[in-house]
């Protein structure tokens, strides 16, 4: 490969990311930036403010998802892809997501300054509802984009408030009233999605790239458990339909079995909601999330079907019904752009290695529909989900480098 | 038992209810009369003045508590206790505490008025802030009575306000300044408290009078687990600190022992809060409550200690802090005094039943200093401690004339 041409701006860029982790911005360092809040659109008007102010065109489409085209000479090439997601965790970090999104920013405004244009189009993209902490599951705007969830079923999603995608969607749109609508699956040359690894693989190793070879497979579940409300201090042992106390025993149970299968299995019930929730009440209701994920897809559907026996083996005298969310295999990433970002690294002197993403991305639902890879950079002890989430200035600078060198190996032919 | 010679004037008991409930009533029907306010002096004043009128002499003590003599024949006669207290909780009800005031009222009224004499004094008793919410703990007067706790103490508690007991109770005597003071702690024949049940056992089983055996013994715990925040995702097992786990682990283990000790214990988390609480993430927090009731104090006692080193054992690798909130030891009523109450219930063809209080009260403190019994009635749904919290006048006509025969049991003669 021949010597970068071009390098980013890192203190900018590193500015800008800064800037951004103030909209929501909590007292330890983290943001909450959920998905279709008002804090999302205040972050959508800073970085459409920072695309136009160099040419670049807004649009969005049906689900939300933000899109900042920067024109390339040939109008016949498919577009090149870049980006990630806007909306954060409610104790989220400062480089989930946003790293991405202006990563490919800060590619676009280093093309245009140095008067580059590429043949394709560059489309910076921030999809809708990554995290799916406000609305279950997440990456629902890349699986619209996709075509692998209808957007009216998505539109009935609601959060804890009752307030439904559909009716987000429709204030995320009358807020930016004068920009231009995208249609679902448009085609695309390639779509690369730069983030934080959100492991230590890369920090361990002292690595500073990490080329992604694939997501390893995810199933969620949502459980809800029905029991009987009373008062704490008279309804007898025998009497009680406690859902909490089956909740304990179901989750035990699979902390224990599932939680410990190998090292690589990742079982996490972040989420709790029971009801009423005092003190001197029987509890009739719990509502939780399971999160399970494997590189092996085989070792993932055993303990999926396991999670769901243990539900009804385990939550009588009380009922339960067990809701699959999400079902996702493991997936490969395209090659050649893996060899791509493996050739800018090595131009560039930084220490890369492939590696299986452990968390789940946009970037699967991407590449059931074009061609399509990410770019890791280490995180501190690979916290993420976290206020304290960091990543190092030299590390942002390098992963955005790479992703510039990336686009021009992908982008300046047809 | 003979027949009963008296009944109590249902018409004039509802009356009076109604009357003090308009001191400090709210506007859903409920009452915020809390202790040793102005409108606790007004409600001593009507009822010193229903007192004067059938020539019983008011007496107070240095802990606030009202007395109201209807003497009896015989001077060295230890005396007979009747009542509960006037004040409520911030948003209370017409019928908790004041229905004990007023039973006993009614029932030296009823005497007065047909010329006949205990031989023992009648004393009704107002004890000095049951409730708790102004000034905590609740049941001040009547600690202060059985010598359960110092004068001196209870005097430096302050309310939100800053407002101290000793300030408020100073300006609770300068209102009476004509009032005679009592010691504490002198000796008596009997104490026997009427009161709504705030259960709900009376009314499902269709009864009318509680003969209440004791005190149920109850023990309460928060317990908060701190973990390690993390991404579901790519943390491996062996490298979590994840508080919902421990939680499952240290619960499932409590319900399965602590749980079903036996038929008559009552173990309940009823709370359960969880951080950041969001599906992808590992729970950094968990903060739960424990409420364990048992009528065997050493089971309680035993229980109690299990509880705390189920929590100590099966936190880690999370820490856990557990704190002891409340810690009340069962009691046991006087059986004799249960005997007249049954006795009264059976004579006037009431259905009657035994049972424990769930709830604290006053004659929990009285029982240790001399013989104490409590008298049931229903409440609608079991609701109290609340603006909404019901008894029938049936029930409360009922309640008074059992009060009425049960003083008469052990008042005719020395």
């Amino acid at each position: 490969m021949t010597p970068p041409r071009l390098s980013v701006d890192g203190d900018r860029l590193w500015g800008r990311l800064m800037a951004l982790a103030g909209i929501g911005a909590l007292p330890a360092g983290g943001v909450d930036r959920q998905a279709l809040t008002a804090g999302e659109i205040e972050a959508w008007r800073l970085v459409i403010g920072w695309g136009r102010a160099i040419g670049m065109t807004p649009a969005t489409d049906a689900a939300g998802n933000l899109f900042l085209t920067l024109p390339g000479t040939d109008p016949a090439a498919l577009p090149l892809l870049a980006g990630s997601h806007l909306d954060t965790q409610p104790t989220g970090g400062k480089f989930d997501g946003a790293f991405g999104v202006l990563a490919a920013l800060e590619a676009a405004e280093t093309l245009h300054r140095a008067g580059l244009r590429l043949a394709r189009d560059l489309i910076v993209v921030a999809w809708m509802n990554e995290e799916g902490s406000r609305f279950a599951p997440g990456m629902m705007g890349s699986a619209a984009f996709a075509g692998l969830r209808s957007l009216g079923q998505t539109r009935t999603v609601a959060d804890a408030a009752g307030i439904t995608v559909g009716a987000a969607l429709d204030t995320l749109h009358a807020a930016f009233p004068d920009i231009a609508r995208k249609p679902f699956g448009f085609p695309f040359a390639a779509f690369v999605e730069p983030h934080i690894e959100q492991a230590r693989e890369l920090q361990d190793t002292g690595t500073v790239i990490g080329i992604v070879t694939g997501i390893q497979g995810k199933t969620t579940f949502r459980v809800r458990i029905d029991g009987a409300e009373g008062h704490a201090g008279t309804v007898p042992p025998a009497a009680r339909r406690d859902a909490l106390a089956s909740f304990a025993r179901i989750a035990a149970r699979l902390h224990d079995s599932v939680g410990t299968i190998d090292d690589a299995v990742r079982f996490t019930i972040g989420r709790i909601v029971a009801e009423p929730n005092a003190p001197s009440v029987i509890p009739a209701r719990v509502v939780f999330s399971v999160d399970l994920r494997h590189p092996g897809n085989a070792v993932r559907d055993a303990a999926g079907l396991a999670i769901e026996a243990a539900c009804r083996e385990l939550a009588p005298p009380c009922t339960v019904t067990v809701e699959r969310l999400v079902d996702a295999p493991s997936n490969d990433f395209d090659p050649g752009i893996g060899a791509s970002i493996a050739a800018s690294a090595q131009a560039r002197g930084l220490p890369a290695l492939p590696l299986l993403s452990a968390a789940g991305h946009d970037a699967r639902h991407l590449a059931a529909v074009g061609p399509t890879a990410m770019i890791f950079i280490p995180c501190r002890d690979g916290v993420s989900h976290a206020e304290h989430e960091w990543a190092e200035p030299s590390h942002v600078t390098a992963g955005a480098d790479v992703l510039l060198d990336t686009l021009l190996a992908l982008g300046m032919t047809p």
